[in-house]
Parts: C-alpha cells; structure tokens; sequence
C-alpha cells in the first residue's frame, strides 16, 4: 500500500468566551499564548510538524479569524486556510473543509484537530493520529480519540464503546462506537465513569474523504445537498454559491448531525496527556507551579496564598491570605474570581452583552 | 473673658503605608482621597472653616510634604507651613509647631489634628473643640480627645481616665487622665473594654502655647533644650540652627515624651463618629455598600460576591465568587488580599524594599 495523503484540517473557528477577559470575541483562546510563549493555534501547527510538511495542512474559521491565522501562520498556503461564510457549527465546517479535500484527493485521509487543545505527549500524539490514518485507510470507518476520564465530568460529550472488541493498528486499539452521548448530569456522569466503557469525546476525527461522503449520504441525507453543493461551489471557486449555500446550512455539530448517526464509528484511546484548556482554572494544571500551588504569569508576590492562578504580565501583582482565586488582569479590565466558578465569566459577558459594552466583549 | 487666640496644627507628616499600592511613600494617606471626592488633608481643612480662617491653620510635615500641602492648600499662609528639618517622629513635630505659634503669642490655644483622620459628625466636632478650647483658657490642663472603644483594639494606644469625676465645658466632660497605656495585646485590650474607664487615643490635643512649654520643661525636662532652641531658631529665621537643633532631637512620640509623663491631662470622649481610616478594610465602613456588603471605587460587576472593597477607578472589575477581599488596582501593581489580613501591606512593602523596587514603594 502506497503511503496515504494524510491531511490536517484544524478547527480554528471558536469564538471562546471562557478566558475573558484576555480572550475576546476577536481574539479567542486559539489565537492567545495561553499554554505556552506561542499562540494555541501556532503550537498546533508546530506539533505536525515531524508528520506532514505544512501544505498538507488546512484550517477553517470565519474570514476574520482567517485573517489572523494567515497572519500567525505565514507559511501556510493560502489557499488551505478556509473561510466559511458564516459561522454554522462543526458540521458545516467540516463539510466545507472534507469536501476541499476531496476535490484534491477523495482518497486522502482526513484528521480534524481542535486549534485550542493542549497535547502533553507529543510523540505518542502522532503515533496515534498515524495509527488512526491507517485505520481510516484499511477501512470505511469514522475514527474518534476518546480521553479516559479522570472524573465525572459534565461538560464533555460522552462516547460509549464496546469494551470487549477491538481492533489494532499501529499497536493503538480501536473500538467500536454504541453511541454517543452529550453532555451529562453529574449522576449519570458517575455512571459512566463507574461503568468503565464510556470515555469523553475529544473532537479530534480521522475519515477518509470518501468515507465521510459515503457516510454522510447514507446517515445524514440532510447534508448531503450542502455537500454537493458546497463541493461544486469550492470546484468553481464561486464564492457567491458558498455564501448561498452556507446561509441555508443547518446549525449543527458535526456529533449530532452525523458522528451518532452513522454506523461504522470507532475510538480509540488517547494516550497522550489532553486538555481542551477550557476555562482559567485548567491552567493551574498546566502552568508550572510554586510550592504552594500557586501558578502565575507576571511578577507576584505571595504571602499565605495558595492554589491561585494569576495573569498580571505587566504589573506588579501582590497576594496576601487568598487562596482559589483566579486573578487575571488586562488593558481595560481586572477579573478576580473563585477558581471553581471560573464557567461564570460568561455571565458577565452576558452582562457586559445586555449593557452594551462591546467594547468589553 | 475675650475670645481665644485658637489655632490648628495639621499633622501631615505621616508616611503610611497600609494604603500601599495606591499610597506610596511620597504620597501617603493624607494626600489620597480615599475617604471622599478630595484629599484627607483637604477635607480636615475644610471641616475647619466654621471654626477658624484659613490663617490660623498650620501644618507641620517634612519639606516634600510641605510643597504638597501648598499645591492641595494654595491659600494657606505660606509661613503657617513648618517643614520639619528631618523626620523625627511627633514630640519634636509638636515641639516646633507649639513653638512657632508660642512666638507669636504665647497665650495662643493650639488644637493639634492628625491630617488623615475621618470624622463623621463634624458639628459636634467642631463644639467640643471650642470646649476644649475653652478648658485649655481655663486651666493648665494638656486636653485630649478619647475614643470610645467599640472593640478591643490592639492596634491603639488606651488612656485611663477616673471615671467618677469630670469638669464640664461647652456641655462636654473632661476627666482627668490616670495614665496613658500603650498599644496593648488582646487579652489587655479585652480588660480595658471591660473596665469601662478606658478610652483610644485619638492623637488629638489641646492646650495653650504656654501651658505647653511649661509642662514640658517641668515633666520632659530632656526636650527642654530642644524647645528653647527651636523657639530661638524660629524666631531668628535661622534654618541650618534649625537643622542643628532637629539632627540632634530625640526621635519620641508626644504621648511618650510627654502626655504620660505630665500632671494636670484631661480627656474628653469624642461624640463625632471618628475613624483614623487605618487600613483598607476600614473603607468597607466608610464607603457606600451594595445590597451584598461591597464598597467600591470604579465600574465593579460582582457576580455571587460580598463583602468585598474594590479599589480600581480606570478599568472594570469583575468579581464572581468571592467574599471578604480588598482588591485595588493602580498604574503599577495590583493588589489582592484577604479582608482581616489587609495588616500584611507592611511585609509586601519589607520584601519590595529588600528586593530594591524603590519606585514601587
């Protein structure tokens, strides 16, 4: 078998609202140095590097966040950098991103990856993705990466898979996906995590681009309209066809619309060290930490104070008998915080939304 | 009996730094307006106005404050502005004011204020230093103003008055002083409350230029020398014999070089609510709170949050989650500390020092 044309496409449309007030509607958590020195989006980038040259990557988002990743990522072709005419969730994008590919190569292998998530163990993270292309490529599969969960989390969807059989490639394990779950209560979270057979939904996929058609046509016949047209319209280099298109596009995730629709749907388990980075206080297990668990960007000074997370780059920041704070300062606002209430931010974006600050926001 | 000569010394040399980060060594407490709209300093001058003119108030601080006090208070009389030659904590700062004011007349009454000090009913204020005033004619007597204890304060000094007996004036009592205690730990400070013949000390004084001198040369005969030298350089406009006379002076405070050491003191109970404004958790009783018990300067968005002091004029501030913390923020540092620990300012500003972040101190 000749070595597969593997493809990227990185999802770099989120409009993260969870790191206010350093991430703005403008500038989302993908495009901040959040994890690292660099943008999320550019760490993404880089970590392919040993396994495809950067013309075989892509990446989708609005045509503004476009903009900025061509702006980050100079390098990469601009013609691989997609941008939908509206945003329409995951499905419509990643419509939109396969079905560019398969205009280029219906056999290529397709891997979707997140722009914002943080990989601890980046060798194995390529081991797995390359297992998963030759699992996409031995058969007509929708691959999935499952993360083992280390608690009854109820902000991730759920993927229940059968324990008992798999398959293996590149000595990774793939197992049939039961179902898909969204995401649950904290009883039923419990559950899951009990019953040892149900591991959360990472969004990272592998298809080949005519496996995903195929599929598509056979489980999600609601789409398959926008994927031909979207396919034609890509070919023509027609960009009024694409608007036209996507402004009828159901909004729908790529899970709903078809990944718990469609049979023939495998996961395999990542073990590489994952985290979506989904709110401030992921970073206190990311950031390196000083004795007292305290985890900092700028300079502090802390007395009696523990488990806190402070971002401050540009001034002094002085702690006294705080602990589970999370205290993050910019140009024009200060957010202190309890570390577990951090998914309220939203409400005072929502705030700032109803008072008019757009400014803000 | 013809109207008192009465005038006011400002104290405005304090260097605080329990309002770090907005206080700053070459902008103490009196120099913020941390209480209302204006300086400390303004505000204590302005509550003078019904009682005396402007021309009868003077200030005592060192030569940099000095220059402040006349750009906050242009039309003070330039000569009405002693600048200390050197810090030397508030006997030798008494000793050159009374001294001054002695000079020009030695039967003047001379009210000694703290320039940062809240007062919360200054009509009553105002009366019981005319009372005082008139006590001071009356007798030689050195007047103080008590504090009735609300709680059992170790951060003051306590005087011991007799209780049972008192002298009246303006329809205010003043009782003798028994002694003046000093700072005291808990368990003292809980005897004192309980005794009921306890009272703070306000660091507010009364008495005649002449009944000063004399019970200074009678009872702190050490300081002696230091009064007829300051009185001589004064009179002579002699600044280096200044200089001289300060560089040799005892670095003591009035209470200890003086007021515990005299016959013939009285103290009145203050009936004006009075704060000295010690720390920023005192602001939390000063500042106008929301329905949840927090006290802010600037835009603050508090989600699920009390009891909180917000300190941060120039940007928002949101706060989700949390209670009892003082959060203020200047052009250079940013400070976050819990509501009973707001004592701990000191040991930032030791660790600032010793790291040599002059221009942060």
């Amino acid at each position: 078998m000749s070595r597969p044309d593997i493809r990227v496409v990185i999802m770099a449309g989120g409009s993260g609202t969870r790191f206010w007030p350093l991430s703005r509607q403008k500038k989302p958590k993908q495009f901040l140095p959040i994890v690292g020195s660099k943008t999320m989006l550019q760490e993404t980038v880089d970590r392919l590097k040993p396994l495809l040259p950067l013309s075989r990557i892509h990446t989708v988002a609005n045509a503004q966040q476009t903009k900025i990743i061509r702006r980050l990522v100079p390098r990469l072709p601009a013609a691989n950098c997609l941008a939908e005419p509206q945003a329409k969730n995951t499905a419509p994008s990643l419509i939109l991103a396969t079905a560019s590919i398969f205009n280029q190569n219906p056999q290529a292998v397709v891997i979707v990856l997140p722009a914002d998530h943080l990989i601890g163990d980046v060798p194995v993270f390529l081991k797995q993705l390359e297992a998963g292309a030759e699992a996409a490529c031995a058969s007509d599969s929708l691959i999935t990466f499952g993360i083992r969960p280390s608690f009854p989390a109820t902000g991730y969807g759920y993927i229940h898979f059968q324990k008992k059989k798999s398959d293996s490639f590149g000595g990774f394990a793939f197992h049939s996906v039961l179902e898909f779950k969204e995401k649950p209560a904290l009883e039923q979270a419990r559950k899951f995590l009990a019953a040892g057979c149900y591991w959360w939904n990472s969004g990272m996929f592998i298809w080949r681009a005519e496996t995903f058609a195929a599929k598509l046509k056979q489980h999600a016949p609601r789409f398959w309209p926008f994927w031909e047209r979207t396919a034609a319209a890509l070919r023509n280099r027609n960009r009024k066809a694409l608007e036209a298109v996507f402004a009828q596009a159901p909004s729908l995730s790529i899970d709903f619309a078809l990944m718990e629709k469609a049979e023939g749907v495998v996961v395999c388990p990542a073990d590489f060290r994952w985290s979506d980075v989904g709110a401030w206080s992921s970073l206190l297990e990311v950031w390196p930490r000083d004795g007292r668990g305290n985890a900092v960007r700028g300079e502090v000074l802390a007395l009696d104070s523990e488990k806190c997370l402070v971002y401050n780059p540009d001034k002094l920041t002085a702690l006294i008998g705080v602990r589970d704070l999370i205290v993050v300062e910019t140009e024009d606002a200060l957010l202190v915080c309890r570390r577990d209430q951090d998914q309220k931010v939203k409400d005072i974006l929502d705030k700032l939304k109803k008072n008019g600050r757009t400014r803000l926001i």
